[in-house]
């Protein structure tokens, strides 16, 4: 069960509200990669989950982006602030949280779309699970960075940049419990795939021009890589 | 530019049609984790890509899940085929695909919702793209052994594995690619994070009950970590 | 801040799993009027409240129904767990649950529909909140209600009337709220409303016939109402 | 059926067209709590509705609500018109009106989110289909109260007045419906609640900070209000 | 303003209600080809209509389709009653009708999907948008002849073909207003097409596989059609 | 299956990138009538269809839009190009490409909705799916008209009118192949309608105000047309 204190985990304070900056602070309460998708992402996997060690994890990390969500949501609400004195300058900006949420801030994006479970990955198999959270929160981290890149606010710089610290140790955590599972980097569940298709990398977009050009790197030359053309590969599969 | 060859990458027989396995199929035709969205996620990913070594890289995958996106489509279909006939029974179990689609594929999910850009990972950044792309192959391949758990059909499961094991080759693709990249694996974009905060773990989630207990493995002990009980944290964040 | 203690609000035990009654379950997991809404609805209220005696109402059931989340989510995850063992009939009647979520509960509700902020009423005005309130918990005590008729397990019916209960709990609290705000009942907001409309009660569904037949009560007679013909109207509106 | 005559509710006329202000418009158009939301949820609750009396009643306030949803879109379309001039500078400001809808007003949000049937609240038992109904009016009656202080167009402030007061109208139509019921205050449906649980206030979010503090009123105190702190009751719920 | 008459536009009876059946005809009342579709696209694009003729040939069918809406809701809730009373094995057919629903009718699809505006196509362009119209004649038609194709009841099956014959009425009548404008069959707007590119058929798949063979027709060949093979194009775009 | 050739179908040059410009060409990304949504419609059209030679067209039709597709996407990429600066009035323009996607261009419209399949129309029947696609030609040639005019740039305008023209060239097949079927222009599907009430044209919109007048046309008079006035129907339509 929850208990919650009056206290958010990181304390906000910022200068002159900046309802344009404020906008696009709510990408990470109510957006794709933002807070409330890590807090539920990582909740319900946990709630699934059978491994009672790393389900202690995927709590522990669910439960302080939770936090982190008070803490994004303060925020934004700071900045947006102009935007409950009806002012109708503020109000153009960003009419869904002027006009149907009073200034407030909503479970939107930065562009007003409501949240959606759409965004959550939640696979049931803790090695699948730990991959998407390495990867979310390595969105979040991005995200952030680039919040901070366009605000001069100190208080709202340091609140930022707790927030996107945390991201990088969720990310170094989900790693560690990834890697300490007894399966191998290219293991994935239990079936084995098929020995004749797997080291073969299909060459399928070709030539050059305004989309780059044909090149190889490790990804598809070296070790047990074969490369097929595209054009090559249509007399394979079949049964 | 694209051109279209009418052979599917894999040639797909099935024996008897079973509509409610076709409707599972459609899981991977339009939905979270299909082949349409991962043909889109890499594509996009791709013209966007300023780095014309992965950017061929990008462009080659997300053109090969095009063909498998035709691959589980035309499999589905066979499947969804009595759906056409307008049989009642038949068309009880998916109404959508019999009444408004006429017995073919639409670019649903297994139960019926459209596909969403939403469920795609763009970020514009490489070593983020990379690790949402490893994730999502790793969704790919354990969504196919549990469609592959579901069927009896030799031809099916010849098609369904040829797809699960293309899954983990661009899976393998994609992370040679990511670690061939001058980062390390926790260095994501360019600003650097606090390290007041990155070595703690918080413990947010106590005790034991329903929900597991509390535990410890190197994601939270041992290396450079250090565990903070949830309430000691509240004196920690401020400015 | 969130803690979070590894024990349900409600101890849940339940005897045989009930594949489609877990599937029913959902609705109050991730669905229009369930848990999750409810949480996100109050807190986010809470958190752009002004008023702080109200802002710890909305803070106390927001964080109370992530309480109620959690039940209701090992609830729903007792009776899906047939879908964990890969059975085929089990897969049949829930594939998203099956295939993509391995058996585990998702943010969906009980047709699979992805949970959306969209179901959320939040207005930044606490007479008009606490009324969105308020119909919540009512359409939530009634979904329970329901899905209590459904299921002969004692366990489940004992955790199912607990939650049902703490709905109407919620609703008196926010029934004592909304009375004990310094406004009538049909005043909201600040701005005065036109006399010469809002007695009149406009008859635009006449006749009788499939759907019913004209009639009055004390929604448009008695008291100060006076009843205007849908045709008269044509003349009055204008300036 | 239906019977349509081509005049509105409540004729409209505008000074300049104000384009910024005709998008904000669109939220009572195509918005949560708009016009189109309005006349659906009570119409399709009148439809299912077995009162006779109260069904006659949703039957009525729907149509209103559609003859609203043309004077909200005929007042949208006059301030949207620049849109249809292709001026670049109008169609920067909306361009999903400008370039797809060529100017004309479209069954979006003030933000361009579609409309979604998810925004409305249909239970199938009137006296918490009439709480939803109470909600939504308080809703659109705020709603109009921030557009209007957003203009300074008289003929604008007319309708929109006009608008807002039928809101509250309804919302008394509404409330005299409700109470005219059998049925107490905190009953819903037929179920007793469990008496052990539904006089306890749960006190989950404690402390002082940012988000307030604790406090007490007749939400939680007096009458046969009980006040569990949030710890002890770990030791309650169970079977 | 609208008017409505406690009449059905046809007067519908049916035998032995049919659950499943009632399913599938939500299609025609929440669906993508449905009523509400139907009656939004057409009224919307009515509203915004600047030739006063073609306005009310919209609004007379948008007006119709508003009626049929009432027919189909009227129709698909008899089908749907046993939800009604709660029968267990009911409401595993639809869980979103009966435990949400109470038994009623929802602005679902067959499947449960939300109505959503991203169904309706208007574009403020009368010959764009009566091609619209006519397509989704079509849609709405074919939808039709499959349900009825679904159901042996006499009364059912009257009511259906009533609707399905007054989609081809409607279809006739956007056909004769589209070929009354003074606009050739392919004139779209006004900025003139480019010579050079427009009578060119791009050869885009070819070969032949299990998706089709390379073929000709009327579309690519006669006349003053040219096609040019894939590959050849490579040269030909540019500036 | 898929090959890709690294050229653009039409090379873009543009002069100074215009990010509002850029905004508003995502409309035809991943807009309601973009490229994505044309590739789609057609590619699943063509993958369901059994009649040999209008699948053919249909994949040829299909794929050439996945080519435009990558057209209009570098197209917009260059003039969004700002966003990857991030500059911040750049990002205040579009804080979804801006801070989420890194300045690159993602699958979402004009407004940043994302891309989703109720675009889509598919209907499984032949002389259905044409129409659809003849309509959706059209919008998506005025939508391109539209951008047209909100631009300067001659490379742009290049691009753009190679583009608005191909849709007529697609317009022009998909007729042809309509034409070229056995069936009548108002023959759709096998069920035959009812001669009693296909060509009687119900005024369901009557009188004159701000939402035009009554009038008649070749859609309501002449040939076999008889008009029926609406209170007189009610008569009429009955078992």
């Amino acid at each position: 069960m929850y208990h919650h204190v009056k206290k958010l985990m990181y304390t906000v304070n910022i200068g002159e509200p900046d309802v344009k900056f404020g906008q696009m602070l709510l990408e990470q309460f109510g957006g794709a990669n933002g807070e409330l998708a890590a807090a539920m992402q990582y909740s319900i996997q946990g709630l699934n989950c059978d491994d009672p060690k790393r389900k202690d994890l995927l709590m522990d990390i669910g439960t302080e982006e939770l936090s982190h969500l008070e803490v994004i949501g303060s925020l934004a609400r700071m900045h947006l602030k102009p935007l409950k004195d009806q002012k109708r300058s503020a109000a153009e900006s960003d009419p869904l949280i002027a006009v149907v949420g009073g200034g407030g801030v909503g479970p939107y994006n930065s562009q007003g779309n409501p949240w959606t479970a759409d965004y959550l990955k939640i696979s049931g198999q803790i090695e699948v699970d730990l991959r998407s959270n390495i990867a979310a929160e390595a969105r979040a981290k991005i995200t952030y960075e680039r919040l901070i890149n366009h605000t001069n606010d100190p208080g709202t710089i340091d609140a930022l940049k707790f927030l996107m610290t945390r991201e990088i140790t969720h990310m170094k955590a989900f790693m560690a419990a990834l890697e300490s599972l007894p399966k191998g980097p290219l293991e994935v569940g239990e079936m084995p795939v098929d020995d004749e298709y797997v080291n073969k990398y299909f060459n399928d977009s070709t030539g050059e021009g305004e989309l780059g050009e044909d090149s190889t790197g490790p990804w598809n030359s070296g070790g047990d890589w074969e490369i097929v053309e595209n054009p090559a590969f249509q007399e394979i599969g079949h049964r």
